[in-house]
């Protein structure tokens, strides 16, 4: 049976792992250069936003991570370097190779993101002027600094780590994100950056990196807004000095994909319930799915209404819209098979609207906390999609 | 070549046709029910929603229309019976069944549609009792009554008439629609019912609505929500005495399709522009598509992405978010022969940031007109769509 635990240490959870974080200039006070580098080589793997209008860095970590070894991460905050062109894609490469160089390792084993507005050349001389400095204040105690460093609107640093056992050797896994935000006030995406100090196989890797990501960070909907930055990236090292993990032994890929799944789902609850504006954290259960991705899809079909959004800010029990969004999904659903609860309380019972106590459900909504229940009646199938509502101060943020 | 003359009279504008609207008391004080019939049995056609949670007035809609002939249509507003089970196909089935006997025609023979708030049972009792009275107030002079009593949140009446010939027979096209919007606070969906008094073949007719809802209703996006009731109607009773056009016939069939998409396309543009909340009219134009299809996604991808919509309530110059939201669309365009103009402003050009002025392009924003201009590099297909800005009294609306 997995098992895991909890631990302190955010990003440089694991071993061999150093940090750093800077102002360089792109925003006018706060931190908007980071730098994490492991000691030693580490496999990598990463998913890349599916935006056709994808920002130059998101090329050259593709790249990286493609080449299967990499051990730098260098993101910038205050600009997105998407929508730049020819010009973008080569200031992606140049912060690469800067970083290698400042971190002695060779171009092509550094991942690069940036976050923030669109149709803006990156300001290539104040990052050309931080990273070498950056690399001079690698350590290990600049976990938080990081998290604090990659942060736009988000309204709090969001970290996570988990050890766990392989083969008798503790493992872990240390990560950091940021969530779709805005400031100054035109910015957004999602970034995630994973440390392991786990040995593992690099194809056992991606794929355990592209399981956990679907049913965590595509889970979550803010605003239905497919960012062009998003970059969930992923390194294990070794240093634990475990037996290497193979997709053959399922026992120990198991442990790992445990740990890796509680990792990336609490980051992208997260993520979800600190979307901008948000006054409620929205947890939306799909149960009886012919299969997993139609549950899911069923989950971000509601998740991404704005009407059912806006209606948990109002504290409204208008549970027809949690139907409505359900058939907007047009998704092979039938009423007649379906159930809703909304904060426990049944309202549609599989064709038929339930007898059911509306003062009460209206009470219910008051709470910070919202929980839609949803039943297919179709298979054995679930998805958890995690989401926030939609409010004027979401406006407010984002004009 | 086509030619039509737009004239005054609305829904009623074409021969034959009669209108009442009433308060039966499903809303406080508003009109809620409205009775639109034709004197002579008319052919007819319909598009409906395609949401899996289906309103049950657009089954019971659908089969009249799969008959061929329908003479009567009713309208409620305030309720949506949706969600509603045996009991609301049930409702809505003797909602036509009283409507067919109160003006004298088959059960089949009648249209029926509910807009309004979703899961409540329709309350029959008012229904029952209305209709009859209603049938009694029809008249050729309600086409105003007529296109108020749809409305929900609609912030003005929206209507459109326009006169063609064929073979020298003068016909008219009338039609009236209501656009999704929200009061008490719950309610949703677009409408339109148009009525012609051109003599016209069955399957003619139908093609030609639905080549014109491709190219008007659904190139309209206020939230993204698609409703659960949406239906667009049209009804051809031969008063105009025409020779009778049919599909072989392509001058005379061009001709009403000529008209008939202007009359959609306008209400279509009122619908977009008088969207909750909107403070300003956008037009999206889409140019050098492979086909229409795609041109037309690439329209809505930008339409429906939240953060391009705010950006246009705060007036600010970010038009990184265009390309942001067309690359979310997932569909085949290629940033390198993408062409973006905002307010005649040229940002992107073929794979570059091109040379602007932002202080100019900022102020062109503040103008309640907005159009964006999107060349995608790739064929001659071109397509037009309309929407407006997110605001936060959309959110006030809905909640």
């Amino acid at each position: 049976m997995s098992s895991f635990k909890v631990i302190e240490g955010g990003v440089l959870a694991a071993r061999d792992y150093v940090a750093a974080a800077m102002n360089c200039g792109i925003k006018p006070e706060a931190l908007d250069l980071v730098l994490i580098h492991s000691k030693r080589p580490a496999v990598a793997a990463a998913t890349l936003t599916q935006n056709r209008f994808r920002a130059a860095p998101t090329f050259v970590t593709g790249e990286a991570v493609a080449e299967g070894f990499v051990q730098s991460i260098v993101v910038n905050s205050g600009n997105a370097n998407c929508a730049t062109g020819e010009q973008g894609l080569a200031d992606a490469r140049r912060m690469g190779q800067i970083a290698a160089e400042a971190t002695g390792v060779a171009a092509d084993e550094v991942i690069v993101c940036s976050t923030g507005k669109i149709g803006v050349p990156l300001p290539m001389d104040k990052i050309e002027a931080g990273i070498p400095k950056l690399a001079q204040m690698l350590g290990p105690d600049n976990a938080d600094l990081a998290a604090r460093g990659i942060m736009t609107t988000d309204t709090h640093p969001k970290a996570c780590a988990v050890q766990f056992e392989v083969g008798g050797t503790t493992c872990r896994i240390g990560a950091i994100c940021k969530g779709a935000g805005m400031i100054c006030p035109n910015m957004a995406t999602m970034l995630c950056f994973i440390c392991s100090d786990v040995a593992i196989e690099a194809p056992a890797l991606r794929e355990a990196l592209s399981w956990c990501v679907a049913r965590s960070f595509n889970c979550v909907s803010v605003d239905g807004d497919m960012s062009t930055n998003d970059t969930v990236a992923i390194l294990a090292n070794g240093a634990a000095e475990n037996p290497v993990i193979s997709g053959e032994d399922r026992g120990a890929y198991d442990a790992f994909v445990a740990a890796l799944l509680h990792v990336t789902q609490d980051l992208a609850r997260q993520i979800a319930f600190d979307g901008e504006g948000s006054t409620k954290d929205v947890t939306i259960q799909v149960t009886g799915g012919k299969d997993y991705v139609q549950a899911r899809e069923v989950g971000r079909a509601i998740a991404r209404y704005n009407e059912f959004r806006t209606m948990l800010y109002g504290q409204s029990f208008n549970w027809g819209r949690i139907a409505a969004a359900m058939g907007a999904g047009l998704l092979d659903i039938d009423p007649r098979t379906v159930s809703i609860k909304l904060q426990g309380v049944l309202t549609w019972d599989r064709g038929r609207i339930a007898t059911y106590d509306k003062d009460a459900g209206a009470e219910a909504l008051k709470s910070g906390e919202i929980l839609v229940e949803v039943d297919l009646g179709q298979g054995e199938a679930e998805a958890t999609v995690w989401t926030c509502d939609l409010t004027p101060t979401y406006i407010e943020l984002n004009v």
